[in-house]
């Protein structure tokens, strides 16, 4: 699989500089490429704790993602999945800390660690005031002590940033980020592997299975599942994490490993929502890619058994998007239907004239059915003369239910008859075509106004235009000779139909896909019933 | 490939009912699931100008990710790459139009022309002032009169919104539309199709192509051209824009398809601001997902000539986190690395009984490497002994520049230099532990305190514990009874480290991923290691 890098040597780095480029100018980072990947805030005054995370890429938006306002101050990036150097997080500490020293956010794993560590111990050489606390969220592993640290993770950031901002002191937040720790446990599952830059991808997951509690870096699941449905899935999760759940109130964060679409995250966040399995779920952060695998087509969720005043951190204003905002989980709202839905039945009246008239009109399309059907069969599935015909034998019927003395309403009523026998395309734009008639000759406007005014408005709707093959070639000749009378209508109409067997580029409906040959000599036949109609009328 | 998904009929109403309960309360929906299928913003008085968007499913967060204040009032939702009903989008106007009416904002597909076109209709007969605008803005097919709409549309949704907010009037905004749809352009590439929920996945894209100008429901891209490198279709995309794009300012919005890592779309980011071939560019949205293709790997960009008030409307608040924002492009800011990488060279002095204590430490090392070696086989892959014998020599060598006198200094130095001649783990956990007892001594604690002190580092540091079979089980229990002398210490050493030979379940550090059987009546050499060096000091 191909993927949208330059090198695997440079991607990082390249990454790294299209945050910034596109930050608005809220971040800045370190010199010391490719070396030295460090991200900061351009708005520090190291007048507050400095929260400082990091560890291998590949997790985006974690962690450039999280710095700003309310959250990180710096993050200290490593290659795709590897650790950052000593010396990288030694420079992000020096970088960020004043007085009120910095905190370090470390996922549980051993170079983070290490790595961190020793950068930690070099600082306080300094005598900087620094702090670290381990992320250890994970419980896919039961029987390793040193669980790994996954999206919980963005609990600590968010909640000790929170406090950070708030001007606490270091102890204050490091106090909060262990108790975070100790109250969020996570699990994740997947329905593939990641795709690592440069590795060919392991194709490990065979299909109709799920890993269960994998780690986000390409670590296998502790379990292969059968895969069967969102809901099953979700409850998998939710009852694996049921034994480790603090106490209400809960919040969950469900987040993207990367592959998955926004489709799937919302209903999986309905699964979510609507389970039983965790009582005193009450909050959620996300759906939201928030700690990644690459691409990964999983999801995690973490459950924080929240206390103090844990909410109103985690509710906190940012100033990044990536923080998806923590908010109440609630039924869905549902709002009735409103009026208007069934149109209103027209009141029956008489007009003999008008129903001769419209009697006449459909008389022509039922009378044209097998030739308009021989001439579509050139161009299409040879059904037009059939849908025109019924149609017309459909509106015949109901003439006596038509209110034939209020031309507004008959427009209109003609439509809404249209729109519920005629099919297709050609069914909805008739009833569009007689709809906006009927506005137009509400407002005053001339029949013949009126007309125009319709198939302006088909044009726009459909899209078509004189020149496109359609029934316009005929209709809007026709319109503009009809004040001249039907005679001229009708001559302008033939004409138009007749030059559609001309015009083998058709650009619109369905004889666009037509080779030219086929279209040659042959009338368009919605162009052609538009002649037949006018013509018929000077009879 | 399975998809989180329960079944294809109900997808798109679980995730829209997944949408609203975690929404925080901001969104409703109106009854008539599952035909119809519309969500509007729950704060919506009818005071304004309502805003209504929509189109088949497949696209999130378009549509219903951008309702909110300052875009959409409601979004039509049809299912999955398939139009709404005329009903819905009906249900749609009635629910939110109020006096001031509404704009229809609908992508060039034939399905959503009509149905929202009728619709349209139908709303203006209950004398509802309804504007529709149509966006064409994909350039893929230029001899197609009727371009696609794609993710340019997200410009028209954010000024017409941000107009609308401001009280804005229908002619207004709907003048604003059609200005900015007329100024908009978008080509899109992708590295691999879009799996549809429920059927087969078509394998259209071979390795290293990629398609130019496709669709965002499935289409194929009219080109299917060679992948090179993130630049060249970055660039390739910019050079079929450019005839197209307007003049300066422009705004770019770059959008993730779907299936595209954030890591990529950040390279693409930098590709895209880095490129020359389009002139005047200087603002960008994203990237982010927004206009998404279910899965597709792939990103398109969408340039705005933008006049009037653009900017600023681009740049208003909205309350939704998938609008990424409008932000100025700028080269990456970098801040020199601070000082203090380079760690500062103790001042060597001299200690006759210091060096002489630290030789003969040394020597214990370099004595037992061969005892080491092959304990280590036992566990591992039997170079303990060589590590810390070759570190022993390295220490030994730097003993005439260490700062004997100054016991602060001189643990510092220890570690630093065991730091940096010393690898793996083990390296940076003595590095750690001699700068903690270092720090530790500098605060006036005794040299048994202080010793400690670097234990309580290395454990939080390496997450490594008594009994979990390492140095600790050795070094621990001796430094409890060092108050009593070195041969009480030694004692405790030696118990410490013979009990590891009992320990079969390793807990940390590389024996973990050892059999039992292997390591059952074998002491580990780093708990070993420290019962020979107190042992000698006995002697």
């Amino acid at each position: 699989m191909a993927q949208f890098i330059n090198t695997k040597e440079t991607l990082v780095t390249e990454a790294i500089d299209g945050n910034l480029r596109t930050a608005g100018g809220l971040l800045v980072r370190l010199d010391g490429f490719p070396h030295i990947k460090v991200v900061l805030r351009n708005d520090w005054d190291k007048s507050k704790v400095a929260l400082i995370s990091g560890g291998g890429s590949g997790h985006e938006p974690a962690h450039v993602g999280y710095i700003g306002k309310g959250m990180l101050t710096a993050a200290v990036c490593g290659d795709v999945f590897a650790s950052p150097s000593v010396d990288a997080v030694l420079a992000g500490i020096l970088a960020v800390s004043g007085s009120a020293g910095c905190l370090l956010i470390v996922k549980n794993y051993t170079g983070d660690r290490l790595n961190f560590g020793l950068a930690a111990e070099r600082a306080r050489a300094y005598g900087i005031k620094v702090a670290m606390v381990i992320v250890d969220d994970d419980i896919a592993l039961p029987d390793l002590p040193q669980a790994r640290g996954v999206a919980g993770t963005l609990f600590v950031h968010k909640i000790a940033g929170a406090l950070a901002e708030a001007g606490a002191d270091l102890d204050t937040v490091c106090a909060a980020a262990t108790r975070v720790i100790d109250n969020v446990c996570s699990i994740g599952m997947s329905l593939d592997t990641c795709t690592v830059p440069g590795s060919p991808k392991e194709e490990r997951i065979e299909a109709g299975k799920a890993e269960l509690g994998l780690g986000i870096h390409g670590e296998s699941g502790v379990e292969l599942v059968d895969f069967v449905s969102a809901r099953d899935a979700m409850s998998l999760v939710l009852e694996r994490l049921k034994p480790h759940a603090g106490n209400a109130p809960l919040v969950a964060l469900l987040n993207n490993l990367g592959g998955t679409t926004p489709l799937e995250m919302a209903i999986l966040a309905e699964e979510l929502a609507k389970s039983d399995v965790i009582e005193g779920l009450q909050y959620l952060v996300g759906p939201a890619p928030m700690m990644t695998s690459l691409d990964m087509r999983g999801f995690s969720v973490s459950l924080l058994s929240m206390c103090d005043d844990d909410l109103a951190l985690l509710q906190a204003p940012v100033d990044m998007t990536n923080w998806p905002g923590c908010r109440t989980i609630d039924a869905p709202i549902v709002h009735p239907i409103p009026d208007g839905l069934t149109p209103i039945k027209p009141i029956p009246s008489n007009d003999p004239a008008i129903a001769r008239f419209i009697k006449r009109c459909c008389d022509v399309f039922i009378k044209a059915e097998c030739t308009l059907n021989v001439l579509d069969a050139q161009s299409g599935d040879g059904d037009t003369g059939s849908t025109l015909a019924g149609a017309a034998r459909a509106l015949k019927d109901a003439i006596p239910r038509l209110p034939q003395a209020d031309l507004t309403q008959l427009y209109r009523a003609i439509g809404l008859e249209l729109s519920q026998t005629m099919g297709g395309s050609s069914g909805v734009l008739l009833a569009i075509f007689f709809s906006a008639v009927g506005d137009a000759a509400s407002s005053g406007q001339s029949n013949v106004q009126a007309l125009t005014s319709g198939l302006v408005r088909v044009q726009e709707v459909g899209g078509a235009h004189p020149g496109d093959r359609t029934m316009i070639d005929a209709l809007a000749p026709a319109l503009k000779a009809l004040p001249n009378g039907f005679a001229a209508a009708a001559q302008a109409a033939r004409a138009g139909a007749d030059h559609t067997a001309e015009i083998v580029k058709a650009k619109a409906g369905r004889a666009s896909y037509i080779s030219e040959d086929r279209l040659k000599g042959h009338n368009d036949p919605g162009a052609e019933a538009v002649a037949l109609l006018f013509e018929s009328l000077t009879e």
